[in-house]
């Protein structure tokens, strides 16, 4: 099914407007045109409307907010959903500070997105409405293992539950759910933390599969998280002693370019819950 | 010829201000200082035009325009045009928004620049003051080829005798007019649109160029769009069959790094009409 | 030393605050995650207190100022510096416009950096209150010498004792000085200047540096110093013929993210005054 996704990506090469921050904005674009889709970027308030209304996806990443930027993505996100396009929100550091949480709050309450994509840290502040993260990446606390995999996957279903959205907890084990099925996803590598912005390019991502197959939110936002992961281990096997996170940044862009459908349909690695 | 305008480049080491887009500006810093010029991006109000008057060229890139710099791009261009500095203007995605082409229209205008360089989608753009532009890539119907090449060079040519610009329309022929003659430029390789700002560097080697070379804006701006073409095929060389869009992009930028004058010289392949 | 300094970075994984441009924001934070450190970068006057407070240390970057964000900066700032936290300034072009260098001087006065660091040019801008910036870039009559080595030295440590901060003033020889100690460092290659941004990445590994260790910031400093410069070599050795500088700036984060303790400390070249 994922091989089919895929192939439905690529065929359809759907614009994705993307309202994201400034850090990790070029993996962003070059991991959308790898995938078979076409990025553009564009968040100032006199044009979101129409960008969007171009565009087949929007990605709201508040990864650098700033301030003037909120009113932006909720006149998009509102026109896309009017639109029927799919809505992806990254709620990047949700929980680090009050400006963070009540944007991403806010954006859940004012858009109601089809996806939300966040670790669990963000997700807990989401669904808190508050929250202690440490940065932009999970607190030691919130990391899902085997152990506490059941109670994370009820988490990640109430939170789907209660916003009406399909949810994806990313981790060392990724959760989606849409309140009704899980899909635990095995794929991915841990070295991936070690690369600014690949939950950015995720997003990104889940945004372009929702895109192209906007029937089935559930299945294409799996699709993106298996081959995201997918992705991280195909380009950890390439790399050479003296390689480290630049180069891998490089690869893991490099793998969704040349990812064969077939390769995303045996390679990915998950179950049902 | 070409390969005396490099080796003038490389010998002026060239001040380039940017004015331009936060997704791209890394790697358009990186191939500035690859050609032999040297970057700088500004873009406050407060500070744009000493900056301009520092640096030998400008670059007006609208990627992610917003409305407060739109002041900043018009002082900084008028102040640039009064020292008798270079100015291109790189009008992404005119015709997407209204915002975007009556920006352009507005630089266009005001500042009345040296050199444009966008896909044939913005130009239509900016030659009927509107437009329908699908994202930051050439819609199919403004694709140039073998058989629309004459129609293409004619609006080139009028679009160039009207703005007063040299006019350098990008895609799979590249064309480049100066309202006398026409340069029919046939270096680079498709898989380039596969890396998000190749055409945003280029803008910014053409800003490199011509600071180089301010008498000969047309031959200038021939050049850059020959040696971006030609640093494409190069880097497609070395691709391996693991490689993708990511490793293309850095390869793209290291054949600039090491573009020597002579290959320059002797890869262009172009034709006057 | 340097190598217990680079294993307690490691051991402490420090969360650093930057504020900092737009054009090598990226590289700022590949950069930290290979050292060891976690990024976050947040410029919204309306977090950046709060976020300034979850992390170990603050990095201020002026490479593409904005004045609305020069408040964020200040708040910041002071914050840190009211936790005890490190603050490093990096006073990117201050001299090439009256904004970069008022911006410049008024962080130094509100903020009291810990650590100051900057090329020739803009050290002497800072020293002056104004100055003749040639871009980002050191201008020719600023480069350290072996012959002017005693004089820079000099202006290195008065300018340390005057703003109280530790001073690094990196070029082909770079200066660290706390204005009773000097440390003359060899690591480095000329090549690093054609990589944009390599000055920004070490002022944030300085800031990681300074954060993990707190009460020798002048040894701290030295050592992101000489870790980069090593970085620089290593990955200058890794390069092939057809390599240029994108692939090269590729390799100088790979290299920090494999950068063994014992390397550094036997690869950094040194001496007192």
């Amino acid at each position: 099914m994922f091989g089919t996704l895929l192939k439905t990506l690529r065929a359809q090469n759907p614009l994705i407007h993307c309202i994201t921050n400034y850090v990790t904005a070029n993996d962003c674009a070059n991991l959308l045109l790898a995938c078979g889709a076409r990025p553009i970027m564009a968040d100032d308030p006199g044009e979101v409307e129409e960008i969007t209304a171009l565009a087949a996806g929007l990605v709201l990443n508040i990864g650098t907010l700033h301030q003037q930027t909120l009113p932006a993505m909720e006149a998009a996100g509102r026109r896309a959903k009017a639109l029927g396009h799919p809505v992806v929100l990254d709620p990047v550091g949700a929980g680090a500070s009050a400006l963070r949480s009540s944007a991403a709050l806010r954006l859940l309450e004012q858009v109601r997105p089809t996806l939300i994509r966040g670790n669990a840290s963000e997700l807990k502040a989401l669904a808190r409405g508050s929250g202690s993260t440490q940065g932009v990446d999970a607190a030691a606390a919130d990391r899902v293992t085997p152990e506490n995999l059941d109670q994370m996957a009820a988490f990640v279903k109430a939170l789907a539950a209660r916003t009406g959205a399909v949810v994806a907890m990313t981790g060392a084990i990724d959760l989606v759910s849409d309140a009704e099925k899980t899909w635990c996803i095995y794929n991915g590598r841990p070295e991936m933390g070690r690369v600014t912005g690949t939950g950015c390019q995720l997003s990104a991502l889940a945004g372009a599969f929702l895109a192209a197959s906007p029937d089935t939110p559930l299945e294409a936002a799996a699709a993106a998280v298996c081959a995201m992961g997918l992705c991280g281990e195909i380009a950890h096997s390439r790399m050479g002693p003296l390689d480290g996170n630049a180069t891998y940044r490089t690869y893991i862009i490099d793998a969704m370019d040349r990812l064969a459908p077939d390769t995303l349909e045996q390679g990915a690695r998950y179950e049902m819950r």
